[in-house]
């Protein structure tokens, strides 16, 4: 790809920050207080995806009726369980340093995320992102989240980037599958617990461990200063 | 596999019993007790193996020198953090149904876990299954857990088999890697949330779900009546 063009778009939750396990526990304590019991892995493997998408999904799988009323009763569930496990998140390793290198090598780099930004900034907060000068795109700016192609769409738009030549880097299959209908370059990381096979089936042209991994091999996506 | 001779060796958390994400969350609030940060898809990678094994490879990772009193202080830390998760600790699906369906086929069944009995003893209670008349080995009765063969040797000998013809059914690859040491034949869950190719890669002969998914093709690794 023309060194010229390239951009980073990043996935949140699992990709820069470490909280994809505290979001899948949350999840399963708003299911449960909602009379539905659900095996923890299926949780993890869903995450990542838009939450309406998501609690459709799951719901669907327990073949439990979808209203309006349960959906809203599970995210406000899920956002207060959350905030009981949300003390224990932490920037990932290199998170910090990889955006610090992008923005010194003059690379546009981007934030999208499936959340909305009343969530999302705690995660801003800790990765010392300020949401008012950095490019931030979230649930809010978007009529569908992901595995839909528009948060990253939207996200090289807000850099004035082309999106075929961007580097969208995700901790799931969910920003993976994005990534290519945006026909983007998705790059996998390990650090929100999915397995490397999985991320490669879902397309990803590399994948590295974490964004401390992903910075020592930055030369292979674009990233050359 | 001679039908005859067949038995059936189970892993406990991640396998039988939805523990897996309590117990990674539990470690980590442990490590940040003891004043080590790591990222929580390390500590997934990592479950499933001896708790002395465990924390000597986690600690080996950060470079913080392990000394009895701190493997000691870890122990003690994770079992209470875990108390505090374990309400939320379930059976997994089918999981009393495919020991049912083993007994009443009288094909033979032991439990095989790396955990000591004083932790393995609530699981087992969710499963309905007494200690007393079960064959249940736990850490308190091999020089060695997992990924040594050890605990499914042991479980082998309790049921008067050949370890040649057990299938030994585990949701990490450190039962998968016991399994080949133990020349037994593993089979993988994903119930413990390690993707499937991990699992193969790990010598798994089959793959199942979980233990709901492993009795609908049970007739697959010599379970039939």
């Amino acid at each position: 790809m023309p060194r010229r063009d390239v951009s980073f778009l990043f996935d949140l939750d699992g990709t820069l920050v470490d909280s994809v396990y505290q979001h899948v526990l949350a999840w399963q304590q708003a299911l449960h207080a909602a009379g539905i019991e659900l095996s923890v892995w299926r949780i993890h493997r869903r995450i990542g995806m838009s939450g309406g998408l998501f609690t459709e999904m799951l719901l669907r799988e327990v073949s439990v009726p979808i209203t309006p009323d349960l959906l809203e009763t599970l995210q406000r569930q899920h956002a207060e369980a959350y905030a009981r496990l949300v003390p224990w998140v932490r920037p990932l390793p290199g998170a910090t340093e990889l955006l610090a290198y992008l923005t010194a090598a003059k690379l546009p780099w981007a934030i999208a995320t499936s959340g909305r930004m009343i969530s999302a900034q705690h995660n801003l907060r800790a990765l010392g992102i300020d949401p008012a000068s950095a490019a931030v795109v979230t649930r809010d700016d978007v009529a569908h989240a992901k595995p839909d192609p528009d948060l990253f769409i939207a996200a090289a738009d807000r850099l004035g980037s082309d999106i075929h030549s961007a580097v969208i880097v995700g901790d799931s299959i969910w920003d993976m599958l994005a990534a290519r209908r945006a026909h983007g370059l998705g790059v996998g990381l390990l650090s929100g617990g999915y397995g490397q096979d999985e991320l490669e089936r879902g397309g990803a042209i590399r994948v590295y461990e974490d964004p401390a991994d992903m910075l020592r091999h930055i030369d292979e996506v674009g990233g050359r200063t």
